[in-house]
């Protein structure tokens, strides 16, 4: 297959795991990373998508987005910004969080890879361990994909191979794929704490899909 | 009808006439209108977009997005940036100009107004007249209400008055609903020269309409 694809690589393990499916699937060579800059409170997800893009020889693009930032607040002052990047402590997410976001990431995505003639591209949302996110789940993103076609006239496929997988599985799947060694550059804590907290709900979820696979997170080591 | 909703206003004929008809529709004391500030050559655009707010006592709030100007050029450089917005001859956008750009608008438009709890959208677009934009069609519109409506968890509905009107219709309209008036704050010339060129494609248009309609329009006067 010599088909071009196009990775949203946000510096987790869900999307690191997919950038090497698309890797194993499409080749390397036909491989390419973006990764969206939208004001995250950790800095450290960015860069951690820079790493993995190196150490995997992926070329990466980093757009931004500075809209989510400004929707957080009711004025759009630097000020309003700033306490609106507060972790909301019930939902573990920023107060930045906006309902709909992957809508915007893949449209952005495939606006991108119009540009540029790449007609595949890949995500790691998934709707397993993922209740309170409906842009994540599969009829989403399948409506999503018809209206990008529809909007840009193209036949752009929207790959989701983590979808129905538990973490469980999305760990084994990066195993098989041999993603493990880039998983040590990874993010996860929604502390933004490297070695990570173990505490967060996000920490927590991950422990449990290496504990179940039985396998060692190399970010734990 | 004690509905909220929310006009997307670009400071054009159609998003006017298009706020007038929120106006009627849902009576001015539920209308709110939104401007996105996405690097427009012509500053001129969003700045008749906060005339006519003030014209109507509308509220209007700016939603920036950087993300089209770094989409036009293949790196994220301000030097870059500035060659991509040249306006290109042969269509009379700007390079900048984005497959699927209405479908982003529309995808913030919609998280602006779930956060305020507002159900209703409306938006210019129109199919007739605009060939060469697939996002301004009915049925891309359709479907990414549903994408929205999916991902969000929302019944937010969009609203398309002008999508089968022709240019004279739409003029036709416009004085039906008062909104003659403030056509004269509007803006449409590609050369965003104010008064307009009168020759670039957008002034044709336009011209062409009020013509049709037998009406004169304000901007010209």
């Amino acid at each position: 297959m010599n088909d071009k694809v196009l990775v949203v690589l946000s510096g987790g393990q869900d999307s690191t795991t997919c950038l090497y499916w698309a890797m194993d699937r499409f080749g390397a060579e036909n491989v390419s990373s973006i990764t969206f800059d939208y004001g995250q409170r950790h800095r450290i997800e960015p860069a951690c998508a820079a790493e993995i893009a190196d150490f995997t020889g992926i070329p990466n693009v980093v757009l931004p987005i500075d809209t989510f930032a400004a929707l957080g607040g009711d004025a759009l002052t630097v000020a309003d910004i700033a306490v609106q990047s507060a972790v909301n402590e019930e939902t573990g997410l920023p107060n930045t969080f906006v309902p709909g976001r992957n809508l915007i990431f893949l449209t952005f995505a495939a606006a991108y890879a119009y540009q540029r003639k790449i007609t595949h591209l890949v995500t790691g949302v998934a709707q397993t361990d993922y209740s309170g996110y409906p842009d994540c789940r599969a009829e989403t993103m399948d409506t999503l994909q018809s209206a990008i076609r529809l909007g840009m006239e193209s036949d752009i496929q929207i790959h989701t191979p983590l979808m129905f997988h538990s973490k469980k599985e999305t760990v084994q799947l990066a195993q098989e794929l041999g993603a493990l060694p880039a998983m040590g550059l990874t993010h996860t804590c929604y502390n933004g704490e490297r070695p990570p907290c173990g505490r967060c709900p996000a920490c927590e979820l991950r422990a449990k899909g290496f504990l179940e696979a039985g396998l060692v997170d190399p970010l734990t080591l």
